[in-house]
């Protein structure tokens, strides 16, 4: 029945990594001999990797025999002849099934095992894996690899997936080996320390955008609240008033009022922090005091915060473009119209109006344009071929210019609408009042910063000097 | 007139990059020295980089007096002077002079030729040019590498290009010196085995897109058909029925049919594999089965299927935003407030059909919107940066989520209209009907998989058990 | 009051790299020494770093017990000590603070000085930091590395930042040992040369978009340009010969007929060098003579000519886009139909404009499409995916493409206005007539390449043929 085992990721094999070379692990007799536990997908890919970059490989299996298609050039025997036989070992079986590894422990004596296990979930066992591996095998010298790499990824190369290997363990030389094989295999490491840092490498491909918790808490917060906050002032507040059912309205005009607002609030919040943290190193007369835990990690979520407001602003971009299209909207222009026609009135054009509906249209477009640039440079590559005063110019600078155009939007918006008393229904101002307040906030904090006096020593704080002790030097000679 | 050549590709040099520092390599005078034979483009572009990186460059020329200006700091001579001189021998000139090489044969005895030259076709010379000079100097080491750098990008550094180098050779020693040598340019390194590669190697430079061959054939395949379907129904129908020409809807309608239609079946036929290969995991109780060809082949192209789906969609979505300006639809919304206003007809507004219309726009826009972000993570620089469990969450979780916003979208389009006896014409059901076949399969499908105890097997299959045999554990221990 | 220093900057850290783990430092007792001088933020991350990736640090500071919380596993003791028990020393200090290392030039005697400091602005020095440095302890072997990256980066890892160290310096060995730890920390490096670069190197950090300086000034010369041509041709002429005030176009309508302009002009100046080459290399018969220097500048921006070209057709879509939701038009829309009705006059449909008017925006929302497309694959990450083949294929073949439908689309839009005397305000031709100038230009010149025999004499002459020598070959044996 194991006749032609192979399972589908472990087929997803680019047509030239297949068709193997075994002529040059034979034309090189002196290549290392490395030893596979584990006949399974990553096992294979793995193997085939290794015989693709020149080493030999041999497969430890129960059933030599029948353990499927193994990699073209690899040999399959034992456990106990393949551990025996080479002085590195592979691990690519679950830790379910690590008990039996301790009857080998004779054999993989003094061998370095690599050990490139995932669990399924986190805390699921006391120890890492690794850790557990090692208390197995106390003599063997247990190396925590590869194990952030799919077995895809190794098949198709490091142009395809990630290339950045992490490891850790507790003998330097086992690391070393296992680097330069890694090296070898056309991809780069970073050693994480000892084997206490296995759990944390056997955490990272289980993680969930630790990173994107936070700020996107804060935009299903701030949107649920301007969802109900408009639902109330614009379809409840007519149907209770003016008995009038507009529900239809939450669909598109409902969602296009949420969306830029949220967008503006949120856009705001990933470039006040960076205000705040200035005011603070001001107050204190030095950048080496610890920020406020809070601060710090609002800090850390900028970039998430930004994205988050860019993706709002495109979905508030093309609810904007739908809106001719709008059964209600052409309904209204034609009832419009006629009602015009009939009563023989002829509404004349204002120039003021068009000055500003347009100068409205024409901000918004230019501030769009300005997020999505800063969208673009965020982009890893992109962000890798900028020099570091090239992406502090974009994202601080043009950041800003884009945070101003999508104010002035939203004034020009608004424009004279907050005198009209009719538009503060049940006392609650207009939402676009409330989205001004963070930005106009901002603005104003971000002015005074820049106000000559207050930019000087603020570059002079951040440059290391301190009020407090003007003779310290070399200990804050910093670099920016 | 060889007075200062140096042709266009090899002037486009970064400035940094142009000045060297023979002081460097003056003051270190123990470095390694390399021959180069070839004073094209592409053996500028190496000496310029091998001296940048730190080496002496000495190159091999018919005419050593009047081979054009040189990288600096690199010195030019006969072939034998210079094949002798160096242990390693970079061959940088055409396949097609490869024979006087033959005459250096015994400078070249045990020396490392590497072989960069690429051809201009695939299968014009029955072997690989590395093959061909291996079989003319039987007594040097040859190994094939950098052919996959252009001279453009070996010039500026890997960060401006792949910085992937693929290797083979029947001589390990060789190999590890090119390689060692590779890392040194800032380049990593992929052993793709023995000599016999050579031949892919010289392919891949020649390569077109192989692995979007077939998804582009299936967007061809369903545009045409659906372009000639829709030209049926609505354009030539309306001409021989009711006699009118309406051929410019071509343009624009039916183009705004034909997008959509292909896009939401290519977005549901990269989501179908993955569904199907379930049920025949479920209906085989293993996964180590392999799955037949044309399954493999199809998963293997899901991601350009998505990714021209998504093309289309985004010109669906363009097409769909430029309605409201064209002629043709100011002119009939013209004409029907006239002619409302002539037969003094006043058209009631229904809220169901707001309700429609501005629910089918809202599913459309979010569709779109996770759409783009499932483009943006299928970036190489994004993917990379993400964790295998967050690159499957958002390209399987947002991925149905996608599929689903787009079908609801498609069938709030249609609404009731496929009831409208008068909509079948010729009895050919509507083209949006056509398109809604798949997703719905789709959909119905995934529900299936959903259902906890069918899920609850997938997921044990998935983890390595058969129904087949119980005991054997060890084997198929694999990690997911 | 240094009680807990620890900058933003450097507070910024993943929780993982946070927690280090000694316990792996213990464990490989035989692991190098390194040394930092200075505490400060690039120190701490550097030491922090170091640490993780397996090596041992000693920072030498001027107040050792209060230089602030340093990364745990790493002591502080005075500079003399430091030095004395490291062989290779980071100077993490700045430039100004130099000066009293000469008092350790007894202890940095031989030991290889690393220095990756960086200056706030160009030219401040009469000579680069490590030039500096190297003629204060003339005795050390001074290295200048790592000053490319940030502090930032350094934490987070390559995956983050760029994983590009540039390095440069006298010694051969000092610069292999900083080579080795480099790739130990998983950063790829590349050898700039002697300590003459040191000052490229330090410039590096500070350059600011050098390459799109000129396409940019390109860019704002068209707009300008063109926007008082519009300006006196739409706003002025309207005032002064008709007397009306119509200022509210300049911004929109004014706006949407600059940014399509300047966009097209300057796509099709990303290709006309590449056809001026072309010719140049005709009328010479050979691709060995080195192009005029106004060629190659312009050659190499054609990337930024092309990004900016796609940024304004991006602004062209959004503004023509909103065009059906601004005041104006839906006043004259409505005021339009009304005086229809007033004179009871019925414009009748015309197909000819319907088809016109239609294929006018297919063929710009086609454009469009492929000019994204043509976007996408200039980022780094796609860009390093492509084989060779393939981008020229997308790039070149695309391209033109892109310009065709991008021309016609101008062409459809005049359509036969050229022929109305009324449309030559002052005399001046309308804008758009101006604008297609280059591109039929270009188009003509493409075609006249495009004729099979001067195609394949190009051919001919790209492979390295040349018309005046024919028996020469070897010497210009080139890889295309």
């Amino acid at each position: 029945m194991s006749a032609d085992r192979l399972s589908s990721v472990s087929k997803e094999v680019k047509p030239e990594s297949v068709l193997l070379h075994p002529l040059g692990t034979a034309a090189a007799p002196e290549q290392e001999l490395l030893c596979i536990f584990g006949t399974g997908d990553l096992g294979r890919s793995l193997g085939q990797r290794l015989l693709q970059s020149g080493y030999r490989v041999v497969y430890g299996s129960r059933r030599p025999h029948s353990c499927g298609p193994l990699p073209l050039g690899a040999q399959a025997t034992s456990h106990e002849a393949a551990a025996q036989s080479a002085g590195v070992v592979f691990i690519c079986i679950h830790r379910g099934h690590y008990d039996f590894l301790e009857t080998l422990a004779p054999q993989l004596e003094g061998k370095v095992l690599v050990d490139v296990s995932n669990n399924l979930k986190k805390n699921i066992y006391p120890e890492a894996n690794a850790e557990y591996l090692q208390r197995l095998i106390p003599g063997a010298h247990v190396v925590k690899a590869f194990n952030t790499l799919s077995a895809w990824g190794l098949q198709n190369g490091p142009s395809d997936a990630n290339r950045q290997v992490f490891l850790c363990g507790n003998s330097a030389e086992a690391k070393q080996a296992v680097a330069e094989m890694s090296t070898k295999l056309g991809l780069t490491v970073l050693d994480k320390g000892s084997l206490s840092a296995a759990r944390e490498l056997e955490d990272f491909p289980l993680q969930l955008f630790p990173e994107w918790r936070l700020p996107l808490r804060v935009a299903v917060g701030l949107t649920a609240f301007f969802f109900f906050y408009l639902l109330i002032r614009d379809i409840i507040y007519a149907y209770v008033v003016q008995g009038k059912d507009v529900s239809f309205r939450i669909m598109v005009s409902l969602a296009n009022k949420v969306f830029p607002i949220v967008s503006l609030i949120m856009l705001c919040l990933c470039y006040l922090p960076g205000v705040i943290a200035a005011f603070l190193q001001l107050y204190r007369g030095t950048k080496y005091r610890r920020f406020p835990d809070w601060l710090d990690r609002w800090m850390l979520c900028r970039k998430q915060l930004g994205l988050i407001a860019l993706g709002f602003a495109f979905l508030h971009v093309l609810y904007t473009l739908v809106i001719p299209i709008r059964y209600y909207v052409r309904f209204r222009i034609a009832e419009h119209t006629i009602s015009q026609i009939k009563e023989n009135t002829t509404s004349v054009f204002d120039t003021t109006t068009a000055w500003r509906a347009d100068s409205y249209y024409s901000m918004g477009i230019l501030g769009f344009g300005l997020f999505i640039l800063l969208g673009i440079t965020s982009l890893p590559s992109v962000t890798n071929a900028l020099s570091w005063r090239e992406f502090s110019f974009i994202q601080s600078k043009l950041g800003y210019l884009t945070v101003f155009f999508c104010t002035f939007h939203t004034y020009l918006y608004g424009w004279s609408r907050f005198l009209n008393p009719s538009s503060y229904k049940w006392y609650t101002p207009q939402a676009y009042l409330l989205s001004l307040v963070v930005p106009s906030l901002l603005i104003v904090l971000k002015l005074l910063l820049l106000l000559p006096c207050v930019d000087r020593s603020l570059i002079r704080i951040r440059q290391g000097w301190e009020r407090n002790d003007p003779e310290d030097s070399s200990a804050k000679a910093l670099l920016p």
